[in-house]
């Protein structure tokens, strides 16, 4: 469900006077470009000068874009196309920083020698005390093998490293965990469970991020049946939690019981596969899948799942239609039932646009847009450490999303990713069903 | 070389008026604690309370201590004995930290999706980008399967966590280094080799840190030899550069010239082999090893290195004898030469007392109280990274010790490890030797 976009931010001045940012602004809609913000970083008697960030869908309507502010003439100026993105990037965003500021030899015999061997000798005597005197317990390893990075595909860890980076970016500004990425060089089902079982003493829990189906499948399953420590791919069940949340949320809007809803699942990847078992751990009335590729059918049904065949059939057979298969346009209109609740999350491009599949007969519809992984793991893996769980169950998930639901406002589908009180409303939900 | 100790703060208070506080230190003393920092926490027209840290070389003494203090009477008291040490490792010691602040959802866009995307596909298309725009080229692994540990040995790599946080908290506090300890649960060379190499592409150097010997000779040399970047284990060449710093001071001293010199270096463990290698590798007039293991012996001829049988037949053929066997005492005065140099580094108790090897003879005698390994591996490792090298060499490690030297205050054996300038002279001369 990730989209790919290309942001810039323009530095545009437009002689005082009204209706010159607005020439601006029209330009760059025609242009296919959307505006986000604006700063207004120079106003002189003569002109304003604004840093104007734009998103556009490809290189080519980034340069479309700049060509139609420059042609506008009138004394309107492009002084600069900045790449704020990259810039944001530059060096890296995380950094292992020491808690403690070394400045005296005091401080130094204290965390190091020879302080740290009486640390070492309690840990040595008694284990568990490295939950209190070691970062492990509060650490989570972000591993990927790069095969799945965003909507990219294959395009190796290092390039993934960004990713990665933005995981433990969110991870330490939401709720206060150590993310270490680690970047596997090999995407062998055997290699990977090894090497991350060679390492896990180092952390309190494990997430697999951007690791490509289908070996995403077993690599997850043989971490969690041999690991003494909670594990889980977000691109399944982080994601498959924030649409459950979704899912309720649009069942209330639309006043259907999930219950006893009929749900349809499009797409049978990594995300579509863990929505279905999503749904039936919650217990909802219904679930079907689909997809066209027969084994990730076979999949879905050897966790006890029923398939159907073709889309008119799932279309026809739902009260609640979700669909991830990164297609556009895949759900027709004259498909949509009456009253039907259809979430097309593919990004940036959505199966059926929400104002198409209402004006089809749709009761309630969304697209990906507002619905953000972000929402998930942080307030996860915060409960699972905080209970000392040795494993993420699907009661732990479930509590996570009905925690979302319960903090999403009235007309919302789910909460913003940056409200303050989410991830720790999860994290509090997540270590009560842990306890359990 | 590291010392195993106890340390704790005593908080006293001794009733007002002059020599009071010299009974509570005198009381300490007798009982053999050593008096570390003093703080006056509280002063009343009646007493004065006092934190005082005292080291004690066991759990014995520190109890000896504290009654002998208790027993002084006199309206002198013990309020209480704090651990500062655990206190500081409480929590670990790092944090992996955004250095963004997400604050916005224009934040949220430039470091995670779809801001990502961009900086994704710029390292995917020109993977030396990553360089700039991930933390990949500042990041170094601090790699132990816990194995030896400090004096301690082997007690597995959680307990030595403490150490390795440790080893990060001075990465960042020296040098700017982005320390991530990986913790190996296991020793077989080939696996702790697959493993390393299965996950090195996260960082821009490994740091082989507590690892056993001997299997940390072939850990390191196959890691040095397949992956295309830096790998050192800090316990062989990190010691050998301070040592050869130490080595180079006291010829200095004693006006002796490390070429003509004949060099004796005693115990050939992890620090010991590689002591005498730098040794050779920096153009010492002769060398040579001893060890009661013929293994040991054996390898250092492997290296073209020269053996020697007896303790007395080193003591008589070398001008300049280095120690590290951690066997107190095992020099005795009756075997000093006339005019050696001798530097016993076992600690805290070293091969013969620095008073006993002078009064015996010595020109120049040290011990390993004044040669911290904290000098070189921050700078070594800054100075590799900055220069973008791919290894790191004997001219980078004598150029990191000569850096040492020049940086060392007469009088001095090396500089003082918190110095606020020596990790950034080590790094700069290590950058030059990596460029030449």
């Amino acid at each position: 469900m990730a989209e790919r976009q290309i942001m810039r931010t323009l530095i545009v001045e437009t002689p005082a006077g009204p209706g010159n940012f607005a020439k601006v602004a029209t330009a760059i809609g025609n242009a296919m470009g959307d505006i986000g913000d604006i700063k207004t970083i120079k106003i002189t008697t003569l002109s304003t000068v604004r840093d104007i960030s734009v998103y556009c869908g490809s290189e080519q309507i980034l340069e479309d874009v700049v060509e139609a502010v420059r042609s506008i003439g009138e004394g309107i100026l492009v002084h600069a196309v900045s790449d704020e993105v990259l810039k944001a990037h530059e060096g890296g965003k995380i950094h292992m920083q020491s808690k403690i500021d070394v400045r005296s030899l005091a401080d130094l015999r204290k965390v190091y020698t020879p302080g740290v061997a009486e640390v070492c000798t309690a840990i040595e005597k008694d284990p568990e005390k490295a939950r209190y005197f070691t970062s492990i317990g509060n650490t989570v390893a972000i591993v990927t093998d790069g095969t799945a990075i965003l909507g990219l595909g294959n395009i190796g860890p290092v390039a993934g490293m960004p990713v990665m980076e933005g995981k433990a970016v969110l991870f330490d500004q939401f709720v206060g965990i150590s993310g270490v990425p680690i970047l596997l060089d090999t995407s062998d089902v055997d290699e990977v469970v090894n090497t991350v079982k060679h390492i896990h003493q180092g952390y309190g829990a494990i997430l697999l991020e951007d690791i490509g189906s289908p070996h995403c499948f077993e690599i997850e399953e043989r971490l969690k049946a041999e690991l003494p420590i909670p594990v889980m791919h977000d691109d399944q069940h982080g994601t498959a939690v924030v649409t459950l949340a979704a899912v309720l949320s649009a069942c209330w809007a639309a006043g259907v019981e999930p219950e006893n809803a009929v749900i349809g699942q499009v797409g049978l990847g990594a995300a579509g596969l863990a929505i279905c078992r999503m749904l039936m751990a919650y217990g909802a009335g219904e679930v079907y899948g689909l997809d066209r590729n027969e084994e990730a059918k076979e999949r879905l049904r050897s966790y006890d799942g029923k398939t159907l065949d073709t889309l008119e059939e799932l279309m026809q057979t739902c009260d609640i239609v979700i669909a991830t298969t990164g297609v556009p346009g895949l759900i027709k209109p004259e498909m949509v039932r009456q009253g039907q609740i259809i979430l097309a999350l593919s990004n940036p491009h959505p199966e059926i646009k929400p104002e198409d599949a209402l004006e089809a007969g749709a009761a309630y519809a969304a697209d990906g847009r507002m619905i953000n992984n972000v929402l998930g793991f942080p307030g996860i893996f915060r409960g699972a450490l905080d209970a000392g769980a040795k494993t993420i169950t699907y009661p732990m998930l479930i509590a996570a999303a009905e925690a979302i639901v319960y903090h999403t406002k009235p007309g919302d589908l789910v909460p913003h990713a940056l409200d303050p009180q989410v991830h720790m409303v999860v994290a509090k939900a997540v270590e009560n069903a842990a306890s359990k």
